[in-house]
């Protein structure tokens, strides 16, 4: 059995839980020291490696790493940095290797989503290739939850869990002010390609009667004629109406609602979110006081309100991941298998990254009411045992205790220098 | 000792803790069967009172009534709904005596701000000059914390708490993507007048390193080349920005940040926030990438990450305010009174209603650094204990478990309808 050291990096949108799995991934290799012998982390992902700017982990004390479990945000930093295609930058991959083999770098543990997933695939493929060959093992990761195979991707079920309270909080103050004041509530969520989040905030009430009364996702071409006959509809019924729109919700021919084609008085196209585009129609149109909120990053960094199914599950694939490593895998991503419903039982599976990497896994169309606005049984038997049970962190003077580690960087072994 | 009805309204925007003001009242009233009979609630408020349109809160159980303690919005809803002069409109004040005389109702408890504290006052007098005397005892809420005497206002804790977790989990959200993503975040909170929410995301962090880094407050008039500049010094020292805006930050003259002054293609007046303002600025100017989050109604429903110490206080003002109406008291409002900073120790103070209507207390200028972006270590004691302590409510199937009251209406005892 040799011994070599390991590599790990964050990548791409943060989540609530991407430290869940680090810490997963950390102390897991703590226990294999005679397998791992040095586990570096990228500082603010690849780049790190690119840049041979490496943080020692075996530096941070055990409760840091422990505490990593309840600490949102990338605790190593990520970074948007997709390695472009093998044959014209064929340099960035050979660098990276390089990095590798001056750190004896033999297990690389890439944090992300379909993009990493790729690139792992690459590493691990060209490593070979070059002669230095890195076990190269995916860890999921994404708010999007558009990963295939797996049953949901680490982070989509917190920022589900925030957007679904939210929404039945949101709810319930706009009903018991319709009387008088705002008639109609829209949330503004992630997801520019995929429903996922916005179908979770569905999971607030149950069927039509209760907020969110409109769902707009991305996979349902916008109708505005038919949008606002549902929101007069539901103040009619109900006085008020809650809608959630997720931020790619488009027209048929494919233009988000955020790209309100206005220009401002600088000349530059407007920024306006899609709740807001979608409240100056009701406003225009039917009249009704609005509000809107945009959660923006609020959503997937709260950590406050995680859900317990996503910690375990974040946790989990970082475990498996260095498992996986130490049994000799390459190229693979552990990924979550349901096993059933009701109640939720799951297990950890292990997929070729050949068969993650380049494919979205969108909201399939029985999950969503004919009508377009809002989310089956179906749907709602899969994404309810996603958000269940509570992780709160533990707290001082009334805000959660999150860590902020030491990041003690890896001296340098390479002479030449890397321009990104 | 004579037993007579009462009447219980809620008044204004809601909170994440006005229905633990109910309970707290509703609670007491139970105790003192003997001297309260019936306990009836307006349906939407006050408007409740002039419609005759009551809901009989005896009806409710009381395992609902206790779960109000842990549900946010305004469950018997709320109005806004500002009584008009009594010169010019006094047939509403004695289409309200009318109401209560008809149902002997002799305690009239006004949850509210500074509004419906005037109101309290003036139907205490009127009821007098009319020989139907109510004792009207005002209960104290706002989440803008502007009522004058009281330590704080039951509802901005939890804001308070609400946005600082909030600034703090984006802050670590930001900080792991700025290197090649996203380095400035904005996050637009509630004060139209005050700046008291927006200090409380100065809670986040500790001192100007930290974030957020910037806060723009609407006592400050808003400078824009300060402002840019210091954002522009914060990139360049910490790699990215976070900035907490309030809602009511304005110009030198007054005029809001988010009042644009452009005009949309429809020839309205351009909705945006103040956070699309203020990262307009900083695209224009600095070319920054930057998202916001705009909290709106989340952060005052956000009954799941409320403040322990707000919800006692909540509770407390609404039994209190029950003890001084059997005690013979009218036209007061139990006020919160801070014995000490550390540890935090308060008690309920009396005060008549005659020093609380129409007055704003604002943020003190020593709580505001000199250079106008931050908070001063006497605004840190003054804020930090209001929002200790998590009082997490019970979950079922990963939502927060709140009640829904059955409502069931008081039959009318009037012939006369009235017109709002």
């Amino acid at each position: 059995m040799t011994k070599r050291n390991a590599f790990y990096a964050q990548s791409g949108g943060v989540t609530a839980v991407i430290n869940a799995s680090a810490c997963g991934v950390i102390e897991t290799a703590r226990k294999h020291r005679n397998r791992i012998g040095k586990l570096y982390a990228g500082r603010n992902g690849i780049i790190g490696a690119l840049l041979e700017d490496m943080i020692d982990t075996g530096k941070e004390s055990k409760a840091a790493i422990a505490a990593l479990r309840h600490t949102p945000g990338g605790a190593f930093g990520s970074a948007r940095y997709k390695l472009k295609g093998m044959d014209t930058h064929r340099a960035e991959y050979e660098r990276l290797i390089a990095v590798f083999r001056a750190h004896d770098i033999g297990y690389f543990f890439y944090n992300g989503g379909g993009d990493s997933a790729d690139t792992c695939y690459k590493v691990s493929q060209l490593s070979k290739k070059m002669g230095f060959p890195v076990q190269a093992i995916h860890v999921p990761k994404t708010v999007d939850n558009d990963l295939p195979i797996t049953d949901t991707c680490p982070g989509f079920g917190s920022v589900a869990k925030y957007v679904a309270v939210s929404t039945r909080e949101a709810a319930l103050d706009v009903a018991s002010m319709a009387k008088t004041s705002t008639k109609v509530f829209i949330l503004e969520v992630m997801g520019r390609h995929a429903g996922w989040i916005a179908a979770a905030g569905g999971l607030a009430g149950q069927g039509r009667t209760q907020a969110p009364h409109i769902i707009l996702f991305p996979e349902i071409p916008f109708d505005e004629q038919k949008f606002l006959q549902r929101v007069k509809q539901c103040v009619a019924d109900y006085d008020y109406c809650v809608v959630v729109v997720s931020e790619g919700a488009a027209y048929k021919d494919g233009r988000f609602l955020a790209d309100a084609g206005t220009i401002d008085a600088f000349g530059h196209k407007q920024l306006g979110g899609v709740a807001e585009t979608v409240a100056r129609m009701v406003r225009d149109s039917l009249g009704f006081k609005y509000h809107y909120a945009i959660a923006d990053y609020l959503q997937r960094s709260a950590r406050h309100i995680a859900s317990k199914t996503d910690v375990s599950q974040a946790y989990a694939v970082g475990k498996a991941a260095v498992e996986m490593a130490l049994a000799g895998e390459n190229a693979v991503m552990p990924a979550i298998i349901r096993k059933s419903d009701k109640p939720y039982r799951w297990t950890i599976g292990k997929v070729p990254l050949a068969r993650v990497a380049n494919r979205e896994k969108m909201m399939p169309r029985r999950f969503i009411t004919r009508d377009g606005f809002g989310i089956t049984a179906a749907c709602r038997r899969y994404l309810e045992p996603l958000i269940r049970g509570e992780d709160y962190p533990p707290y001082r003077n009334g805000l959660p205790i999150y860590v902020d580690l030491k990041g003690i960087s890896v001296p340098k072994k390479l002479k030449t220098k890397f321009m990104l």
